[in-house]
C-alpha cells in the first residue's frame, strides 16, 4: 500500500496561551501519509470533536493527562474510517472512535491502539456525530457523573450548567429520566427555550439575562440536590447558596476560568459545603473507559425510542478552520456539541 | 427549694461582631437563680468549651443552626453538677454535658432537655476536661469526620491543620492508631513539637516558621489521601496541590477566615479535585449524636491505655473573662482545647 499520494494537514501547538488561543498558538503544517506497521492502522478523521477540556491541555503542568507538547499535533478525540489496516480486529471501511489529533489522517502504531482506545463504532446505534456526542466522550463525561458521582433520586432536584452544550443535554435527559426534576443554566433563549422544550427539561435559567440567584429560587423551590457544574466561577458560588443537605457537587469543568489571565477564583461560599454537610467531587471521564460500553447501549437506546435526544453544532470545514472554530466554545457561541466535520 | 441567695452572672450578645470580636458585643448581667418546674434540671457549670465555631454562631444568617440572638445568653457547650432536679433522668450531684451557655447556672426546663441533649456523663471514663475535649463535641467532630468522611484505609497519609487543637488531636491520633501516616499543621514550635513527641504524629509543619508547600513536600512523599480541615485559607489551598486520587478532604471549619472583613475567600486550588477524582466534604457533628456513645467508649479505652492523649488549655476565672479569653482561638494562642474552668 502507498498513500504517497495522500497529504496529510495537521494543526500543531506552537505556543502556550496566555488567556484565549489566538492564531499565534497554532502552526499549519503538512507531510505525506505512511502505511501502517505490523499491528497499526491508519484512518481518515471524519469528525473532531472540540471541547473545552483542550484549553486545559494547551497549559504546561500537572493535570490528569500531560499537556501537548509544544510541536505536537493537537490532541483532538474524533471518528474516523479506516482506510488501512495491519491490525487483525480492524478492517479497511470500519468506523472507529479514537485519539485523531488535529489532522486530516491518523496513523496509530500497533503499540498505540490499545493506550489511545482506538475502539470500532456502530453506526447502528447512532450517527458519527452523535459518537462524539452523548454516545461519546461528553456523554460518558455526564452519564457516569451523574449516575457515579451524584447518584440521583426520583425527586430530587438536578441542576446543570452549560446546559445545551455535549455535557449538560446529557446530564438533563438522563437526570428527568431517572425522574429528577432538572433546571438548566444557558447563555441566551434559544439555547434555553431548546433544552426545556426539545429536551424536556423543566426550566432553564438565562444566565445571559437575568440573575442566576433569582432563577434558582423560582425553579428550585425545594433547593438543590445535585448540581453538575461545567463553568465554576460566579454560578458555582451562586449555586452553592442554594444546597440541600447532603447535596451533591459535581466538578466536570470550569469555562468560565479556562482562560482567565489572573488566575482562578475559588467558590468562596464553599463553607456551604459545611453547613449542608454536602461535597464537591471531581470526575474524570477515562476512569469510567471499562464501563463505557453499558452506558453507550442505555443510551442508545434512549435515542432510538425519542427518550433522549442528541444536538450537534457541525462545522463543515478543513483542519485549517479548527482554531477560530475551537473559541466558538469560550464564547458560548457553540449550540449542541460542537464538531469539526472535515469529512463525510 | 429555693436558689434565690444564689447569683447567676451571664455573658450575653450585645451586638454582632465585624471582625474580631471585641468587648463591645457582650453585656455582663446578673440574675437570680430559679428552681426547675417539673421535668427541668438546674445545673452549676464548672467548665465551659470554647470553640472556634463560637464565632459563626454570632453572625446572622442561615447556618446548620441558628445564630445566637441579640440580648440572648452566649451559646457554649459545657460539663456542670446538677444542683437540683425534677427530672426522674437526673439527680444531684450528677455530672453533665448540656447546653451551658457561657453563665454560673443553666436551668433546662422540662421540654428542653432531650432537645438541647442534656446527658449524664460518666466521670469514670475521662475527668471533665476531657470530656469537652477527645470524650466530647470536639472529640466526637474529629472521630466522625475521619472515620465517617474519610474512611481512612491504613498506609494512607492523613495531614491535619489546627493540629493541637481539639479537633487536630483526636484527628491525628485516630489515624495513627488506624494505621495511617500523619502529619499535622500548627503554629509555634511548641504545638508542632508536642503532636509529634506526646501525641505520634509522624512530622508537624509549623506554618509559622516557614513554608507548608516545602513542609509537605518533606514530610507527605506520597501525597496526601485525607486533608482535615479546620483553618481554610492558603493552607486548604497548599494542600490542593498535593494530593492524591481519590483523596477526600473534610471541611470542619476554617478558622482563618471567620473574622475576615473581606469575606471568606475561596480555594482556588478546587480544579485539583477534578484532575485527582477527589472530594471535599462538610460535617455536622450533631449528624452523629445518636452514635456519640460508640465513640465515646472507644476513644475512653484507648485514653486509659495510653494510646491517645487529651490535653486541655484551661483558663480559670468567671465568666467575666470569657471575652478575652475567646480571643486566644483566634490568635492561635491556646495550647490544646480551650476550656474556661468556673468552679470545681
Amino acid at each position: 500500500m502507498n498513500f504517497d499520494h495522500l497529504i496529510n494537514r495537521q494543526i500543531r501547538l506552537a505556543q502556550r496561551p496566555q488567556g484565549l488561543p489566538g492564531p499565534e498558538c497554532w502552526q499549519h503544517t503538512e507531510e505525506a501519509v505512511r502505511a501502517p506497521q505490523e499491528g497499526g492502522v491508519l484512518f481518515q478523521n471524519l469528525c473532531l470533536s472540540l471541547d473545552p477540556a483542550m484549553r486545559g491541555w494547551m497549559n504546561e503542568g500537572k493535570s490528569y493527562i500531560p499537556p501537548v507538547e509544544i510541536g505536537a499535533v493537537m490532541r483532538a478525540g474524533g471518528i474516523g474510517r479506516v482506510i488501512a489496516s495491519a491490525h487483525p480486529g480492524f478492517a479497511v471501511g470500519d468506523l472507529v472512535s479514537g485519539g485523531s489529533g488535529v489532522q486530516d489522517y491518523c496513523l496509530v502504531p500497533g503499540d498505540q491502539v490499545k493506550r489511545t482506545g482506538l475502539t470500532k463504532i456502530d453506526p447502528r446505534l447512532g450517527s458519527v456525530t452523535q459518537w462524539l456526542n452523548v454516545l461519546g466522550m461528553p456523554g460518558m463525561t455526564g452519564y457516569f457523573g451523574l449516575m457515579d458521582v451524584g447518584q440521583p433520586k426520583a425527586g430530587e432536584t438536578v441542576v446543570v450548567s452549560g446546559a445545551a452544550g455535549a455535557v449538560g443535554q446529557t446530564v438533563g435527559q438522563m437526570a428527568k429520566i431517572k425522574g429528577c426534576r432538572v433546571v438548566g443554566i444557558a447563555g441566551g433563549s434559544a439555547k434555553c427555550e431548546w433544552v426545556v422544550k426539545e429536551l424536556g427539561f423543566d426550566a432553564c435559567i438565562d444566565y445571559k439575562a437575568g440573575s442566576v440567584r433569582e432563577g434558582l429560587k423560582a425553579h428550585c423551590p425545594d433547593g438543590v440536590d445535585i448540581y453538575f457544574d461545567n463553568v465554576g466561577g460566579d454560578i458555582l458560588d451562586t449555586v452553592l447558596t442554594r444546597i440541600n443537605r447532603k447535596a451533591r457537587i459535581i466538578i466536570c469543568g470550569a469555562i468560565s476560568q479556562y482562560n482567565s489571565t489572573e488566575g482562578i477564583v475559588g467558590p468562596k461560599n464553599y463553607l456551604s459545603l459545611l453547613v449542608n454537610r454536602a461535597r464537591m467531587e471531581g470526575i474524570v471521564v477515562f476512569d469510567y473507559a471499562p464501563r463505557y460500553g453499558e452506558a453507550v447501549l442505555e443510551m442508545a437506546g434512549y435515542l432510538k425510542e425519542g427518550r433522549m435526544h442528541s444536538k450537534e453544532d457541525v462545522v463543515r470545514g478543513s483542519v485549517d478552520v479548527f482554531p477560530a472554530t475551537l473559541l466558538k466554545l469560550f464564547k458560548g457561541e457553540n449550540f449542541g456539541k460542537l464538531v469539526l466535520q472535515l469529512a463525510d
